[in-house]
């Protein structure tokens, strides 16, 4: 089957380092749903607000080769697990399967939170959530299991506005609390005096982790 | 993007009639998921028995165009609804979604239950499902929540087994009869008077519907 870009997704996350590993609920990411100009058909999309949640199936860009074993990184990137137990993008069709929250229709667009996306991602089909045939609360989640409750604390230290920065708003502070706090560093790395470097819709982030909490050194616009 | 197709779906539906208009965690229907000579690696699967629950992303047969409104069958087959609102098959790119339940993995193929799928119908892609990311149970189904209860009572006539076939055993017999209570008549029918053809895993079914219970007026070997 050949398939068709029917949008493309926009948000912040213009870098792939520091998307989330999986579409939450409490992520307050917002990502517009951008449908190209043969399937921006306003009926297509008649109904869909009476759906809290959707299913976004897309894309994983620059993904060409697949692996029958795959290193996830919420297991320290050292442990080999069957590809089709896990999320990794390097499946035989990189595919990706996400549910979102619907926040509105506007202008014709979609827009979504939770969406564990990179900026300008191909999306291949939406589908409403439906609760009695998707919803299985009490799944076992395999190895995954151990990994679903962690979470970061963050930290702002007095000067990373130190630049006077007066434009960081709301919103993008939440998210970019939000991204931190589901620590982005790959998973076999835990050295306190590491720096590291986050993109987040115009702001670059540098960043330390130190006992279990993270420390925004410094927050500057692009 | 090109799908490769990784495994094909086995399973008693050999005739679209009857396919369940959704995946359930109660259908008691088992599908064997049968990788091609390239997927078939056991370390692939590695890991996944811990899961409870799998997504398959598949495609629908015989579908070569979308429409922006479709007619759902559980609205009576006369209402439109936008084709992103449902999960019609007639969307830009026929792909489906089902979460299943593993039961297990037997000589390399996953044994699942509950796939709302054809015989045959090709694979691309096998997921462990995450309830932390998956699981809404409390998401609001827009038109659907109408119907998600529906379920009809299934009884079987006196004379259906009348010519002989003792081979029928309890497994699909079982099946057979959750695949009625979920009703498989065409939306927009109701007539006492009129027989309907199941056909399931060699069985051929006769049945008809009165005052809300379905009768099963014969059954016999293809």
């Amino acid at each position: 089957m050949e398939l068709k870009v029917i949008a493309y997704a926009r948000n912040g996350h213009t870098d792939k380092f520091g998307i989330p590993r999986q579409s939450r609920e409490e992520s307050p990411i917002e990502t517009r749903i951008v449908f190209e100009p043969e399937y921006k058909v306003a009926e297509a999309l008649r109904g869909i607000e009476g759906y809290s949640h959707l299913w976004l199936i897309w894309g994983f860009s620059e993904v060409d080769s697949w692996s029958p074993t795959v290193r996830p990184p919420r297991l320290g990137g050292n442990k080999r697990m069957g590809v089709f137990a896990t999320r990794s993008p390097f499946r035989p069709n990189p595919l990706g399967l996400s549910s979102v929250r619907l926040v509105r229709v506007e202008d014709g667009d979609l827009i979504v939170s939770g969406a564990d996306v990179l900026d300008g991602t191909p999306i291949y089909d939406i589908k409403p959530y439906l609760s009695f045939s998707d919803s299985h609360e009490d799944a076992r989640n395999g190895f995954a299991e151990e990994t679903k409750g962690y979470k970061l604390n963050v930290e702002m230290s007095a000067t990373a506005l130190l630049n006077g920065d007066a434009s960081l708003n709301d919103e993008i502070r939440r998210d970019i609390e939000y991204i931190l706090s589901q620590d982005p560093r790959p998973g076999y790395q835990d050295d306190p005096d590491r720096e590291y470097k986050l993109d987040y819709a115009g702001w670059n982030v540098a960043f330390g982790v130190e006992k279990g909490v993270v420390i925004i050194k410094k927050i500057q616009k692009m």
